[in-house]
């Protein structure tokens, strides 16, 4: 398996990708963000409504986004076309006339708990429903902080990360992970529809290093990550540590330390990304130095994968078709980059 | 209508292209410059005369603009190949017998009026009067600075900004430009041989943003913008602005502020291009703060064209194929196009 | 002939490169060197012998020079694995079973007079009696400083260079060359198996520029470059000056400024190189001021070469197939491509 694969050139379209942070698109002003190779402009209507339109003027090309607000319209400030948030064109300088293809492509949109979902793909089948669950990003009973990554590597490496938790043991040896006993463990994966469901046990180990300031134990602790990862690439993980015996499979988790993982990856281009990710933590919701210590301890870790994510693409680059080898670790990642495959070739099929 | 014309890739040979202003080519020295993908080097021999000769030496293809001038001969500093100003070589280290084939292309060029033209197609062809006439650019009876910007962006579109004057409106709002008012006009736009021809009247409105510090008058003026645009891409403007009934068509332009400009768009590679620029005034000849806010306003006003042409260039990058709509207000563009593909396509046809 | 030749964009495998000087590969730490566009890792055993092996872990493609020496072994810090000097994992986590694929290509490596040499070939065929000898390296009646530059240009570009002397009386004129009789000279080119020979003397001439802080002679020398170039591209150059009559072939070279040259140029990749080089000299052993003032004389005549070189790739990205006119100075390198080429052809041919 090489990461010439379908995945990584072709962008799967009906799909909800993450697009921002809701803090990102402010009351005035627009976001230029690119996604699957298309330029895209967003903005929030009087209404306060997300709007996304392809940020690419239907008439010569220039980019909306360098244009002007006009109330709920947005001017092109090349020849003077105005779009509506619908994307049609509702002015144009020196005509009268309209033609019906003076509009620019909208894309639907949808804010929850404080991310922007955005669907690439045929709007009729943008059906909110199948939009992933991350209220813990903006819950009550969890405190967390919004973060991203700008990355020069395909989504699906980031994506393979995800998947497999046995690096912890190794990129993340000193900070988010620990010793190699959590990358002898072996996780139990099963597909869903379209997600990998992962769940990992390690009983009876060394609290992580990054737990430290977090929070303490007299002793071990049992350590879960069960998560899913969902087409195109979007983690949802429970993790946590708890004293040994209380935390495992059967236990009930008394005095644990509990998170709740949000994570998405959604191409820019075939070689950028966009990472958008929010640790939330579910104790100790009243102490900002847990919350400070979380967020700085999840950063310096993700900026662990990037860097040996950016070296992975490096050596790629030089032999994009070189060989990999599967092993037993690769369940999850193999599983989820079949079902990727899958789902762009139907697309495909389709048109 | 999209930039994945004839024109954007291949370029038109048998045509005068700007190559340089005057005080570029000094009379000791060397200038080296790409024009249409090809490496060029340009000189004053001992007479003054402009010498243009392939910037690649035809032994082991060193530029030559890396050698050294003897007389009115330069020599390869690679491995001391001399070339006369012809491209004949001359001498060559270790052997007396000069190979026919021993010689760099050499091109007609022409200087007038501060322009160094170049002619790129076959040098029987080069008819010197086909170069247009500019002798605003030295004639004493107007004054302007010569201006020179450098794009990340193909050539056809500076010359698309060029033949669509609706960009005033918006693109130049603050500046060179001023109210809606001047988009919604319909210039007169003609074709005649190998230039496109367009006439733009404003009546009775207010004084274009720049001309504030240039000259007042009572109310407001109508305002003309009268210029041909001839392949490859040279600009010829008379323009300016008179009181309201003097400035029109029919007017006298009494108390005018009249200029005229020259610009020239010349392709260096596919993806950039080389623009020469000088707006002269035809009134106030003796002020030089007149002259200077001109030369200032200008510069202003084209780097708001180079911000918007790039950004252009930038969205047309993601996707080279994507269509445009063509709109009344692109009648000149697509003449102008229409005209260029043609040459071009005549060319390779006797090919 | 263009550069656009076989030895351009296809690598000889079965043949030695230089890949490091000695003291780059330590016996802590490890070296990345990417040379015909293979990624490669290089490090020291317990024994200090140096092993190379591919850059790239054969599970996920990540570089094992981001990875963590044990003893004798290199861990992949992304996943974990485990390999041993000879590229054969021995430890995967979580899984007992090693899959006979599991193992990372190792290359042969000799080590000799402080190169490292490596050999991309086919392994069987790797036969350490067809390394030059470069002995003047560390041969203590020879004193010399290593050297290195790193290229943006395609390695045969530099093996022209070294190839065709005539450039001395124009890259080099103030430096390491000379007058034009230097090129004037017609060198005495034979080929012989894998490697060019040629010799060159300028009899009665002024001492180059570079010598007069090394030493000083009553009146005129003679001057002798007599080196080869073998495949892929590895200098030996017995050079040096002596008083006129002293110096010329018969001579007995008293009083001589004697150098011994070794160079070597790597393809890194199609567009990258690795230049290697040592001149050592034969007299004055004792003067650390010679040793000093011939290091950097070498150094910036290299560095002339260099911008020579680089312009030359510069002019040909332009075009790639432009045609380049041979002339009897071309003889050693026109034979050394040919040779290339050759080998290359013969290699792919075999497979």
């Amino acid at each position: 398996m090489s990461t010439a694969t379908t995945a990584s050139t072709i962008f799967l379209k009906n799909t909800w990708y993450v697009a921002a942070w809701s803090h990102e698109i402010k009351a005035e002003g627009m976001l230029a963000r690119t996604i699957t190779r298309l330029p895209l402009i967003f903005w929030r209507d009087q209404d306060g409504r997300v709007v996304a339109l392809l940020d690419r003027c239907c008439h010569r090309a220039a980019p909306l986004s360098k244009g002007r607000r006009e109330g709920d319209c947005i001017r092109c400030m090349y020849h003077g076309l105005l779009f509506n948030s619908a994307g049609q064109c509702v002015e144009i300088p020196s005509q009268e006339f309209i033609p019906p293809a003076a509009k620019v492509r909208a894309f639907p949109v949808v804010e929850r708990s404080k991310w922007v979902w955005i669907w690439m793909g045929e709007p009729t089948k943008a059906d909110a429903s199948l939009i992933p669950d991350t209220h813990y990003l903006d819950d009550p009973g969890w405190r967390g902080t919004p973060g991203y990554l700008h990355y020069n590597a395909n989504y699906v490496l980031i994506a393979d990360n995800l998947l497999d938790f046995s690096h912890l043991s190794y990129v993340h040896a000193t900070t988010l992970g620990g010793s190699a006993k959590y990358a002898g463990t072996r996780p139990k994966v099963t597909r869903e529809g379209r997600s990998v469901h992962v769940e990992r046990w390690l009983i009876d180990d060394e609290p992580a290093p990054f737990l430290r300031n977090l929070k303490t134990w007299p002793g071990n602790v049992d350590r879960w990550n069960i998560y899913e990862v969902v087409l195109p690439g979007v983690l949802l993980m429970d993790s946590g540590s708890a004293a040994t015996g209380t935390g495992a499979p059967e236990g009930n988790r008394v005095d644990a330390a509990s998170f709740f993982g949000c994570q998405a990856v959604t191409p820019e281009t075939e070689k950028t990304s966009h990472y958008f990710f929010q640790q939330s933590h579910g104790f100790a919701l009243d102490d900002p130095a847990v919350t400070e210590s979380l967020t700085t301890s999840v950063l310096a870790g993700f900026m662990e994968d990037k860097d040996i994510i950016l070296a992975q693409q490096r050596i790629l680059d030089l032999d994009p078709d070189a060989p990999m080898l599967a092993l037993r670790m690769d369940t999850a990642l193999a599983s989820f980059r079949t079902m990727l495959d899958k789902a762009i070739a139907e697309e495909s099929a389709q048109t």
